[in-house]
C-alpha cells in the first residue's frame, strides 16, 4: 500500500537560497505519514486521544534537487516495516511536473522510524487494534 | 520594566526575497515574553505546569526594516497592560549595530494581547500571584 | 472578489497548549493570499520573477478559536484596498465542519497591508498591469 | 575542534506531545554549523555573499530523549569529512543540566552532508580558501 499527498511549497518555507529549507522535507514526511494512517481507517488525531503516542527516533534523508515555492510536492508514502513497538514509514518526494513539463522530479527519499510511547514517555507496545492495521498496510501491495 | 532578548537569525527563517520570513517576528515576541517572565522570578513553563495558559488573543505589528540571516535581533518587551483575565504586552524589534555600524536599525514595533485560559479552553481570571507579578512588572519603571 | 483556500493543520504547527501556534496564521493568511493572486491570472513566483517583490508592512490578527491538528482550515481572502505601492488584503479563518458538526467555527481575522519594493529594498510604485490586475479583483462582487 | 552553541527550546518549537517537534533539531544543527564555521574565522552569511553555497544533501538523526519547552539545549558540532565539493558535520545535542540537575542528557545525534554548490545550483569545488579553513578544523583536536 502506498499512499501519496500533495502540499504546494509556501513562500514561508523558502530560504535565501531560494528553494525549500530542508527541514521542511521532514514536515511534509509528516503530512505523508498521517494520510497514509487515515487511509488505514483511522486518524492519527483520534489514535492520540486514546493514548497511542509515535514519536520519531530516527530520521534520514537524501535530498536530490530542490524544491521551490509554489510547486507541488507529491509525497509518496509506504510502511516499510513494523515491530510491537516501532514503525517505519519510507518515503519518495516528487516535484508534480508543471504544465509543460514532460515529468516530474525526484526531489528527496526519507525513512522515518517511530516508537509507541506511553504519555509519560516510555516506550510501550503499540494497541494490538492499531499494530493489526498498520499490518494490513504492510501487506496490500501499491 | 523593560527586558531585552536577543536572537540571532537563523538561516531556517529567511525566506527567498533574502530576508527573515514576516510570521518569525511573532515567535521572537514569544522569545521576549518568556523572558520577561522569566525576570518576574517565575517561568512561564512552571506557570503551566501550574495550570495557567495564556493563548494569544489579538496580535499587532508594524515592520520598518529587514532582519537579515545572522543578524542579531534585540527583543525589547515591556508589560503594556493587566487585566484580571488578560495581559498585553508591547515589543520593539531592534537589528544590533553590527561591528564598524554606528547605530542598531528598527525592525519592528508589536503588541500582543494574552487570555488567560482554562486548561479546557475557557477564559478564566488569573491566579492572583501572578496577577501581582504582572502589576509589580508594570509599575517598575525601565 | 472572494478565494477559498484550505489547509490542514499538521502536526508541526501545534504546540504544546494542543492547538495551532499562533504565528502559523500568517502563513496561512500567505496561502490564502497566493491563491488569491492566481486566481486574478498570475502568480506570485512568476511576478517576482519579473522584479515585483511584496514585504509585509502590517499585520493585524484577531484569534477567535483553536485551530487543532487534522483540522482543515478554510482561509477566506479579499483584497480590502490598493494604492500605488500597497495593497491591503483582509482574511476570515475558519474551521471546515467536521462530519457530524452542524457548522464551521470561526477562528482569526486578519489583515496584512503589503509594499511593493524593488529588488534593493525601496519602496516602488507596483508595475502597471499588476496594478491593474488588483484592481480589477477589488472590483468583482464576491 | 568542536564548537558548543547553545539555544532555548521555543513554545514555537513544541507540539502537543509536550515536546520540541523533531524537524527543529535539524534548525539547531544548523546553528551549530553556523557557529562552527563562524569559529574557523569566517561568517557563511559573508560565505555567501562570495558565492559560496552549501546545500544540505544528506541528513541522518537519531533520537534519545525529548527537548521541551524552555530547555537549554547544547549542540556540540564537528566536522567529520571534507572533499572538494562536499563536507560532513556531525553533531551531539544535549540538554543543559537545570539547577539541581546532576547531568545533562543527551537529546539526539545527528550527521549533515553538504554540497557546494553554483548560484545555478550545480555542484562545484568549493573555493579553495575556504576548503583550507575547513580542512584547518578538521586537524585541531577538541
Amino acid at each position: 500500500m502506498m499512499t501519496a499527498s500533495e502540499v504546494r511549497v509556501r513562500y514561508a518555507e523558502t530560504d535565501q537560497m531560494g528553494v525549500a529549507y530542508h527541514a521542511n522535507y521532514l514536515v511534509w514526511c509528516e503530512v505523508g505519514r498521517t494520510d497514509f494512517i487515515r487511509q488505514l481507517g483511522v486518524t492519527y488525531a483520534e489514535m492520540e486521544r486514546q493514548g497511542v503516542r509515535l514519536a520519531v527516533a530516527d530520521a534520514q534523508l537524501r535530498y536530490h534537487a530542490s524544491a521551490r515555492y509554489d510547486d507541488i510536492v507529491r509525497i509518496e508514502t509506504r510502511l516499510t516495516a513494523t515491530q510491537s513497538r516501532s514503525v517505519t514509514f519510507g518515503y519518495e518526494l516528487v516535484r508534480v511536473a508543471a504544465p509543460g513539463e514532460p515529468n516530474g522530479v525526484r526531489l528527496a527519499s526519507a525513512s522515518t522510524m517511530l516508537i509507541s510511547i506511553s504519555p509519560e514517555g516510555r516506550p510501550v507496545a503499540m494497541p494490538s487494534h492499531f499494530r493489526e492495521l498498520l499490518v494490513s498496510g504492510l501487506g496490500v501491495p501499491d
